[in-house]
């Protein structure tokens, strides 16, 4: 039994919890190792406090499922079972009685946990989801490798973005130029949809990349991250085309500086609060704190926002192998749009930033 | 009112169902209009037999909801109030008591679920999808005008990709290269991940795009689609780099005489089952039977894949107004793989194809 399904067992005993009946693609591959889209069809894996867990998938992905190392067993059923009745069997063949099921209820629908419900009438149902949010959260060396893999690409993708940056140019443009050079190395998936901003448009909270041309002057924003092996990075960079004014220069150091003061905050035994208000009253003291409307940042591992929440209330202690993103932005309507964005890993000598490109205003000419 | 909650409410009636409580973006745009992700918040639509319906959806898109024309109430929350009762009061406002509220079963989760049976103990909760699809299946005017444009870009992308066949190019490089012609389109959105095969890779009903390398005598396949105002086309189409040899020549005539004899037999009154059946028994007695192993298509509009599906044993009756693709296909391991798939709009006097990318073998030199 690997080490993550063991502290699984190790909860699901504390809280005599019979089945974990885990749904989503994210937590079956956190537990098993093994990674779907199943679309419409159902994924799972059922978890047991002592019995060998079983996987159930398509039929069609069994092979796939062994071949990424899955040593136990794993039920593939055709579009023309109902593969509801192999679970009952399945279950049965481990439990007789079920009297606590755990299950990922922000991610099973009401069809499924009908079925469920179905099997096993008596059951209460519990929510899975806090559990398996607070065990991704802690990355191992394994997981970090591959972070600072996908890290390093987002930066690679900064530096093409701003060499594409010329006067005329779209913002679509110069996405649709990042998004190619990252498929020619290899990319196939990005976090999310890429921003590239300018101007106005980066300061608007609702901005979308467009048909909005780059103009001397301009603050242009990134914001992009890369999946590599299923984990994503994402990183946030503003440049200035050409000359930019003092007020844009006051906002983009205002930024900086909070931006800085809160990658020196992360430190094991710091609260997720306390790293955000050394941001927030930056800027606020700056007298830009209504202009900073989101959190500093989120975690990040196999999705892009995962635990821990970076809020001004959260009052969770920072803790060693926790990956999250600081994020500090300031949008003023019509005057300027800059937000700088690292990814942190939490060691136990304070903050390792995955994410190198550099900070420092950089001027494209 | 809009036609589409007339019709809906005309079933809600005949079905005694007090609130219909729609939940997913597609169906929630579908009904009002407007189209949000709204990730891990909620948005929903609710719908009553004669009272005015209600948008509910994060306060900070309430004007973007407002913008794109819809007329009645909408509830916008923020992050720190609880959704759930400003839903319970505003259907309380309207109706006093609730015995059957209709759901997205498939889409809801259970802990939403859980809120609203919190809300409403005693209704029973019947599930809305199966008729939210039969809505759908049927395509008005505008839908149809949007459609044709999709599938115009789609044939387009064929172009590129046609274009940019050579010898030692690989799959994802001619994949880069259609998506980034796209992007300066305008598109924003594919339909799905585009696919780009050669050889032997198309041959594997897993193949996906990669390093592999096209050569001369390969049969190139292309599958992919492009998304205008929310709406998906979807085409496939195989090309020969080069002399084939007689084995792929006979594979792809006769995919392609099966092609054209489902697109023929696609009329108001025949079944989908018959239409399949045209298509499946030409595949067989040319001896490929076994090698077509998948539906010959499916419906297509706001979901790549939807109502009607598409096979050999599905009674649907073929309307005018129903927009879905036929794509028979033959995969033979390390001989060939050939799909040919285009989408058809149903006119009471029979198909009109919307994807117009020729279908005899093109041979790139």
């Amino acid at each position: 039994m690997n080490q993550r399904l063991q502290k699984l067992q190790t909860w699901m005993k504390e809280n005599e919890i019979d089945v974990t009946f885990v749904t989503s693609s994210e937590n079956v591959f956190y537990l098993s190792g093994y990674y779907t889209n199943p679309h419409e069809r159902l994924l799972a894996l059922a978890v047991f406090q002592e019995m060998e867990p079983f996987l159930v998938c398509p039929g069609m992905e069994v092979h796939d499922a062994k071949r990424t190392g899955w040593e136990h067993e794993i039920i593939g059923y055709s579009d023309i079972v109902n593969p509801w009745e192999l679970i009952h069997k399945s279950i049965n063949k481990r439990l007789n009685s079920i009297q606590k099921v755990a299950i990922e209820k922000e991610h099973m629908n009401v069809e499924r946990y009908e079925q469920l419900s179905l099997l096993f009438p008596k059951a209460a149902f519990v929510s899975a989801e806090e559990k398996l949010r607070r065990l991704r959260m802690i990355k191992d060396a394994k997981e970090l490798k591959i972070m600072e893999e996908a890290c390093s690409l987002a930066d690679y993708a900064i530096e093409v973005g701003c060499s594409e940056i010329r006067e005329g140019k779209t913002e679509l443009e110069v996405l649709s130029a990042i998004e190619f050079a990252l498929k020619k190395k290899g990319v196939k998936e990005m976090s999310f949809s890429t921003m590239v901003l300018t101007g106005a448009n980066a300061a608007s909270p609702h901005g979308n990349p467009g048909e909005t041309k780059i103009q001397k002057g301009d603050l242009v924003l990134f914001d992009l991250g890369v999946v590599v092996d299923r984990y994503c990075s994402d990183i946030t960079r503003t440049v200035a085309y050409g000359d930019i004014n003092d007020k844009q220069k006051e906002i983009y150091d205002t930024v900086l500086k909070a931006q800085l003061a809160a990658v020196e905050a992360s430190k094991p035994g710091a609260t997720a609060a306390e790293v955000d208000l050394t941001a927030r009253r930056i800027i606020a003291d700056a007298g830009y704190g209504e202009y900073f409307p989101h959190r500093l940042g989120h975690g990040l591992g196999i999705s892009v926002h995962e635990y821990p929440s970076m809020t001004e209330t959260n009052p969770l202690i920072i803790e060693e192998g926790m990956v999250y993103t600081i994020e500090p932005g300031i949008y003023v309507p019509s005057v300027a749009g800059v937000r700088i964005e690292d990814d942190l890993y939490i060691t136990a000598d304070g903050p390792k930033v995955l994410t190198n490109f550099p900070k420092e205003l950089q001027i494209i000419r």
